[in-house]
């Protein structure tokens, strides 16, 4: 199972039963957070997520609507009894604030709990099950996108090959790791002669809040989902970029672009209570285009 | 109208779609917010509370469940136009945090906004409707509860005895601020021989989070409405005293102790799904209570 669970897709404030910026990523039995908006603990309840997953937190960036939620959703894990590790990556000031509200309340988190800060493009972490790294996109502030994938996947085991070369099936899972075998008479079975390459790695990318940048291609390309904002309609492509923000056809075009599978947009600015033309504009440039809706669930595949 | 809307009546943490302590004081054309936990600002659309008529927030104590949500109220509050003036009273603390969290954004609040630090007892607003003020609560950290008045209320026009010493109509506004008058011929008609005294003000006792404390009935003598937190049953008295916490029979004894008129209890513990035996048992000690269920506006009459 790799999925993202949209909790958040409003822009700046709550609107219309909409929230602010929320996305929890599941992959396999971990579930990583994305942005953490005001509310999103009681999101995560209506919605069934279950917070004892969460061990990563990625804030893209310290406006309001991407992290109000997350001094809320830390303290009460404490309450609600956790223990295990958690680490919050963002860019600088993020710990500075926790540390002041911790203080005032005369309290602590009672469980371990790491501050990352993130500073530039590259990869923040790597488990066995899946990596995620980022990059910078164009905001008012320091912000960042982020990729999480599947982390390498086995090869796969070709059952003619094997067989016919006589490899003993104790040794498959070291095949699917890409190991050569050696025969008891020294002989080398080359890995890539009796396995086939794995499936490529799936992966989700999530570009934050941002300008339209074309250089967001470069970091989609071949996503499997894209999540792109598109605070606005295209008419307001000239108040987005006063904003450094996008429009429904500007993030359809980073998806075309960059040859994704599907686009989810969301963002939405808080003056359109319907979404409906949003996704009518954006699936214009590209067809494969859904809103990022709170409550569902969207398969990375 | 002089009336109390509960936003919040849970603590802690949100749960069973109960949500951190917010309440809504609106006394003739004012609204007057006490406390500010996580999704308030929800809360308030959810109920229709108007936040542009919000001009005084008092928040009781820096524990996250009374404050966390102030933050992106007042950020929402300049998102939507807001320009007229705004104060928050509170503990030490909090105007530093707010601060930080607007450096990190780059951003600031667009209308006049003033913090005022409660470090004592005494009066803390009044106006020609309302008063407020504090006085310490015993909790973890300080903690202060709120009292909120009308403020004096006119004397009342005895119309029999007006027409008897012939007052002239255009001075009654003044016999209603207490003022003598003088007839043409230089006799005094006493104000208190042709008005009535005004009825009493009617206030709303706020005692925010506090172990069980007898000196509270001073402050809450005679109040027409006393909010205090019953967080546990009485069976947990002895962990309501260990967390600075009250339970439901210590809450109504209070009320009993003060005459009050009408006891709303809150701030239940997250253990509890259902909250019925909490106003069961304050019953038992005294009838005139209810919980304080959100959504409901309760009259302070």
């Amino acid at each position: 199972m790799f999925g993202v669970t949209i909790l958040g897709n409003n822009s700046a404030l709550p609107a219309y039963d909409r929230h602010p910026t929320a996305q929890v990523v599941s992959i396999q039995d971990q579930s990583i957070l994305i942005d953490c908006g005001e509310a999103t603990q009681i999101q995560m309840s209506r919605y069934k997520v279950k917070r004892s997953k969460i061990n990563h937190i990625f804030i893209s960036h310290l406006h309001g609507d991407h992290y109000f939620g997350l001094i809320g959703l830390i303290t009460s894990m404490g309450l609600l009894g956790r223990t295990s590790e958690l680490s919050i990556f963002s860019p600088p000031g993020l710990k500075e604030i926790v540390d002041m509200q911790l203080a005032v309340a005369g309290s602590s988190i009672p469980y371990p709990l790491h501050f990352h800060t993130i500073t530039g493009a590259g990869l923040l972490v790597e488990t066995p099950k899946f990596k995620v790294s980022c990059f910078p996109t164009q905001h008012r502030i320091p912000c960042y996108g982020f990729t999480i994938s599947e982390n390498k996947a086995p090869r796969k085991i070709n059952k003619e090959k094997v067989i016919a070369a006589d490899v003993p099936f104790s040794f498959y899972d070291e095949l699917k790791k890409g190991f050569d075998y050696e025969t008891k008479t020294g002989e080398v079975i080359k890995n890539e002669t009796v396995t086939d390459p794995a499936s490529p790695n799936k992966k989700y990318v999530y570009t934050a809040d941002t300008i339209f940048d074309i250089n967001l291609v470069a970091h989609a390309m071949d996503a499997n989902i894209l999540y792109h904002e598109a605070t606005y309609l295209q008419d307001q492509s000239q108040k987005a970029a006063e904003r450094f923000h996008a429009t429904t056809t500007q993030a359809a075009t980073i998806a075309k672009e960059a040859g994704v599978k599907r686009l989810l947009i969301g963002h939405f600015s808080s003056k359109y209570e319907s979404i409906e033309t949003h996704v009518q504009e954006a699936r214009t440039v590209f067809a494969s285009t859904d809103l990022a809706l709170e409550g569902v669930t969207f398969l990375v595949q």
